[in-house]
């Protein structure tokens, strides 16, 4: 099975008063680690909006925050798929804190990315090439 | 059951490049919402973190992003609570976008807040008097 | 001189670590307080883009931040307008802490918001209605 | 003179709905970078706070908006350091587009970074290891 990992460094604007990463950052770090699996396919989201008209849109998630991030922490984001559709995604996405002395998962979600036309935000097919490119990373 | 609802305002800030609020935002829009209620309950975050070393955490959610909002929307958060534990609360939150012509739901979450001990961040029991005004409220 | 105030409340997502607002967001704090400005005075800047193919950008920014702002703190954000141009608008804007026992100052800012055409981002001189409106509180 | 280069990438969380990244974001650009700069030279801030009580603020930014950043651009922002006094630092950031056919300067600022004592915000002296090390580098 393909997983795709991807290196987060904590900033101080990703804390909050509590002294650990604040819930809803993690939403942005997965959002990272797709954007860079897509990039490192070849697949160029802005080409997507451009040439097809479509955006692609989280519809759900499922998160489940385990243990806190601190600052200055640095995670790896791994991500997989496990569930390719004519018109969604579903990605499983796990966060990591790498120490010293062996790693320790954070947070866990799944997520589900729809395609969506970029006017109208109605659900919309995958063109054949995206869908290809990702069934062979499944 | 009691419902509380929370007025939101969409900004230049909570918006992304197609044009809608990216989906994190959304719990940002959420825990506004819940500390709200808990300010209108007379529950003072602050006091329990200094009196009684405890902070609340989010521990899991589960998100449904239907419709998208946009800038200028008009949203009200509702809020209501389905589960009350000793070291856990459950609300089921949805946002929906207030217009003219009526009301539509964009978005739809079942947060799971768990308060911890402050320093170690483990799971901790809520002190009494918080569970009786909570409980006075599902 | 006309001033416009808005409130403001500190949540869990504006602070950070060290327990205080995070120096980014005062920045948000100040385009919330213009952009309700401008909807107090009937201007819809949506309707910019759409008709006139117009948006607003920050191009530059002189910031102080004094003391810092605290979670829970109920901030007013008090908006002047210092010039107004062809092609863009001075703000000076400050942040105040309203507390029981009276206010004090926590940040102040300058900032410059240039009109721009939305496809090229370069300098575009704002239509006469919305001159006349802006010149009218100045 | 020394100049530390740090790459930030646009994600979608960075961008707002005129397609390009909003302004409040350069300021945390400039503070991972100098975060970072920070760490290469074995400094670590967490443990100024645990050590000594104390914590580094922004106190003042001057900010220049000059051309947009746009989704997946590769931005680099440059860091030096042009006054260290006994309780602030001034730096000098750009924050430049990194293209196939050269590079574009984005943003520039100036930014004022304080150190505090962690309970009281009020301004105290760094300690003489830090001066040493930021001076080293001047």
């Amino acid at each position: 099975m393909n997983v795709f990992a991807w290196p987060v460094r904590v900033y101080y604007e990703d804390t909050d008063l509590a002294g650990v990463v604040y819930h809803a950052n993690y939403l942005r770090f997965m959002e990272r680690a797709r954007t860079e699996w897509l990039r490192s396919l070849g697949i160029d989201q802005s080409h997507f909006k451009d040439e097809y008209g479509l955006v692609f849109a989280v519809s759900a998630a499922d998160m489940e925050f385990l243990l806190p991030a601190r600052f200055d922490d640095a995670l790896a984001v791994e991500t997989r798929i496990t569930r390719v559709g004519h018109v969604s995604i579903v990605f499983v996405q796990e966060i990591w804190c790498i120490g010293s002395d062996g790693r320790m998962l954070l947070t866990r979600g799944r997520v589900k990315v729809a395609c969506l036309d970029s006017d109208t935000f109605k659900p919309a097919a995958m063109p054949h090439p995206l869908l290809e490119v990702i069934r062979s990373v499944c």
